[in-house]
């Protein structure tokens, strides 16, 4: 079912995190995002197969899949966009994704279907108007892609940032915002460690982040940050984390017995 | 049409590298490659939904899909394995991927095609048994992806080495192993600088590459380098490349007006 984010009538933002099957635990849960702006919608990393139909069935009850104006992807793996060569058959939406990744895209696709419609962000971002709202790309390379964005809405104060602040929990856990940091630390740390590149990178991120007016950090796996207590708190905590090529080793590159 | 790298009757190593429609410059040109020891195949990288046909049609020349053995992936990006739901259905084979994106490799599947196929390689690596071949998986995490393999042949002294060592050039080019390394370099160098995470992660590479008996890299873009002075030259020039969070700066990290 949707998870309403915020909606003031002319603005909706919805979270849909229970679309993966991750009852085996063999494919990880991951949330998928649409803003709809005065009529026009976009999809944030829509996903993977499994979550093109159900994606598509909620988007019914809100929205025309006519109307979708962008996909919008923080980068190029396959929960977050694998199913784009659905969306290109059945809409006529462009998708927008880092410029590093625009000549990947087309490799989830049947021949000519990407054809004109990818949209390359250049490293410094870039502004995105939907219906009257202008939502910005926010750079997030290396967090953990080469190429990675983070999207920003000013209006709902939301900062969708992908898999930054995820958290490796079943669905049912996702539905709730977190409510104990500490507590919570758990299911992010070792992700966090592996997956994000380098602690250099996350501080010009969380220096970044300061400047700007966020209300939620709402991340592509797992729960949101809601508020702007729990938001520093995240902050303070990624900003400290040793991850990715801070913790490899001469070690870490041998040839296996 | 197949190039073939090695063959000595029982083992056989081929690279696939027109199969991708790279002639309107929106997909990026990539190979694929096949092994085949006494009667038992894998594919490395065997690309995404373009290249599935191709690969399909002149496999079946030298072998039957049936006796598809593995799947083995680099890394998760599209190029590499967006094509892993039809390989799924249409043959038996296991897939062999980072332990880090095994439960993302659903995510390119129809639910439940992936279930129980998915088979995740620890960071240190690990050896592979094909027909009588050990090929064995090398740790190349951050080159460029986070959890990152290459695979190198022991029989055909072929080190596989995904984007390390890619360049940019259309299939044509492709063809053809380096010959002046210096001419070379334009083509592989902005694609360096940007998609590999950093030079001290290179170095770690090239210290465990130089005590490999290598007479091949065998990238998955671009043009091979045969013989072991071109692979010393290689290592030579990336070992001292400055390059992906070594070139990024707080300026780099900054809301877009």
């Amino acid at each position: 079912m949707a998870i309403e984010l915020f909606n003031n009538g002319e603005h909706l933002c919805l979270m849909f995190d229970d679309l993966v099957d991750d009852s085996t635990g063999e494919a990880v849960q991951s949330n998928q995002f649409l803003i709809v702006d005065n009529g026009q919608g976009a999809l944030l990393d829509p996903g993977g197969n499994m979550t093109y139909n159900g994606l598509l069935m909620s988007m019914h009850t809100v929205f025309s899949p006519k109307q979708l104006k962008y996909i919008l992807a923080s980068h190029a793996d396959p929960d977050i966009i694998a199913s784009v060569n659905k969306w290109m058959i059945h809409t006529e939406c462009n998708v927008m994704i880092s410029k590093l990744w625009a000549r990947f895209v087309p490799h989830f696709c049947s021949v000519g279907n990407a054809s004109g419609r990818v949209i390359g962000i250049p490293d410094e971002g870039s502004t995105i108007l939907l219906g009257k709202a202008n939502l910005k790309a926010i750079p997030a390379h290396f967090m953990h892609s080469e190429g990675n964005f983070q999207f920003y809405d000013p209006i709902s104060k939301i900062l969708f940032t992908g898999d930054m602040g995820a958290s490796i929990v079943g669905h049912d856990e996702a539905d709730t915002p977190v409510e104990n940091f500490k507590a919570h630390i758990q299911y992010m740390d070792g992700f966090h460690r592996r997956y994000m590149v380098s602690n250099r990178i996350c501080r010009y991120w969380v220096n970044m982040v300061r400047g700007m007016d966020v209300e939620m950090i709402v991340p592509q796996h797992g729960r949101i940050f809601k508020g702007k207590k729990m938001v520093a708190e995240f902050l303070n905590w990624i900003e400290d984390l040793p991850c990715g090529v801070d913790n490899m080793t001469q070690d870490s590159y041998r040839v296996p017995k």
